[in-house]
């Protein structure tokens, strides 16, 4: 189906009052590097006081909830930290709730801090990660610190700046030797943009273990559904009255491959702003990775709707 | 077609009359860990009396054929430097020789010494590798090191136990801005076999640049071809008398996804033993990765041919 383009004051309204959840992808939909993007503030400030319920949905896994908050408060973009999903926050929040991750069993991590403090927020063990002992070069041929570790019962890889032989060879033996170690990775993006152009992303980090171990990990970031499902999961299990909604939640972001994917695989709505990578001719081509449900020039151009 | 068994006088003579040319894989043909199979070195001998030419074609890149001469020397095999082709070897080998490498380029190296010894045999310009320099670890989102070098024509990727971000993100970025520049990797064995189990190989430290890069190598070693068109194109370089004859030639390998593949992909006839990897029911049932032409229960026994 071909997606709706948004562009008239009763459009706005339609559709704002169509959704009660509205999830946000962040770079290229509110903020562009350090400045918000047109009136994107407005428009977040106008839900709000809508009493809509808002999420802000990233795939960067190497800073925490709280550390991303920074962000929002330097950019003056209200944001509770409750409302922060990042696919390490996600990662942690699936293990916990959703697959039920066992109290006497670790994670361990291919990754940087901030999903080391996921799971230290949730309350799940985890070793590797920014460990000094797992951050070094092992001699060639000397496997002797490659030791085996029965309470490890899932490996979890994301970009790690600090990825080496070790971590790779340690996560392939717990994965080998464990029965049932679940292979799980925060997001599988090759690349990310920063500095003007991209660098190796946490599918790169993620990579090696894949192609040792011969299986691909379960991915919790967008465009998979597991990050919906912890969005959707998460509250329900600490507040049952507030529990999403599918048919009332509308995801919003700039990217096909990702954000509007992720709301198609997820079966909720999408909203795509053309203030970021993808553009109109995307997804109107044949063989379009994705459609969304509607397009708008601007999250900003929502904001007229709070004058009326 | 079927593999056809040898296991009779008159089918070994035959065997080995029909070539001049034996490429041996090593691990599990001639020697298991630090012990010679059965009497393998004799065939070895049984094969040099004869005049017949031996060469030993190993995916294993981290050590020089220096290094590697030693193994033989300790085995108590004769064998001569220039007999042994390893996938380092053979990488600088065919950069040099097929590709005709610019000698003002350089090659930039994700991988062990074993490459660099290689290709400064062959007068190839490199970085990375073991440079200290490439062999940290960068602080989380600094690219300030990863900076441009226009002169990188190559990045070689092969089994590196220092692997690390700092070299994946400059060879992403040689590869990216420098037009033209090779992507290739000496082998993607996936894992390799040592102190009884198995490791991370060399597939598993390519990886993260095939992932960003979002293209494959061109890989050099076993099973793909360029490591048979080294062997065989690298002798009329120096010595054109010696130019090997394709349907003269035999690949003796234990593992049907890297020695015999190796054969049938690059056209030359193939005996497997079954002293390694493989058994004989893995090349009988349908679907299986690759047929031998001959197959022998083990080197050895080629050897009762010298008492005749």
């Amino acid at each position: 189906m071909a997606a709706r383009t948004l562009s008239t004051l009763d459009a706005y309204k339609e559709f704002v009052d169509s959704y009660d959840n509205f999830l946000f992808d962040c770079d290229g939909v509110i903020w562009e590097g350090d400045h918000v993007i047109g009136k994107a503030g407005d428009t977040l400030q106008y839900l709000r006081k809508l009493g809509k319920r808002i999420f802000f949905v990233t795939n960067n896994a190497t800073r925490s909830r709280a550390s991303n908050k920074g962000k929002f408060d330097k950019m003056g973009i209200d944001c509770d930290v409750d409302e922060i999903f990042t696919s390490a926050y996600a990662s942690a929040a699936y293990l916990k709730t959703v697959l039920h991750f066992p109290a006497d069993k670790k994670v361990y991590v291919i990754g940087e801090k901030g999903i080391e403090d996921e799971l230290d927020a949730v309350g799940i063990k985890h070793s590797g990660g920014t460990d000094p002992d797992d951050n070094v070069f092992i001699d060639l041929m000397d496997f002797s610190s490659i030791t085996a570790d029965p309470e490890v019962g899932c490996v979890l890889c994301g970009l790690d700046m600090h990825i080496n032989y070790k971590k790779i060879a340690k996560g392939f033996r717990y994965l080998r030797e464990n029965e049932g170690c679940i292979f799980m990775a925060t997001n599988l993006d090759s690349t990310f943009p920063t500095h003007g152009t991209v660098y190796p992303g946490g599918g790169a980090t993620t990579a090696p273990l894949a192609c040792c171990f011969g299986k691909d990990p379960l991915v919790v970031g967008k465009p998979e559904a597991p990050m919906l499902e912890s969005i959707v999961q998460t509250n329900p299990a600490t507040d049952p009255s507030h529990q999403l909604d599918k048919k009332r939640t509308v995801m919003v972001g700039d990217r096909l491959d990702t954000d509007i994917k992720f709301g198609v695989q997820g079966g909720i709505d999408t909203l795509m702003v053309l203030t970021g990578v993808n553009t109109r001719q995307d997804f109107e081509k044949a063989g379009a990775v994705a459609v969304p449900t509607y397009v708008v020039d601007g999250l900003g151009d929502l904001a007229v709707l709070a004058s009326q």
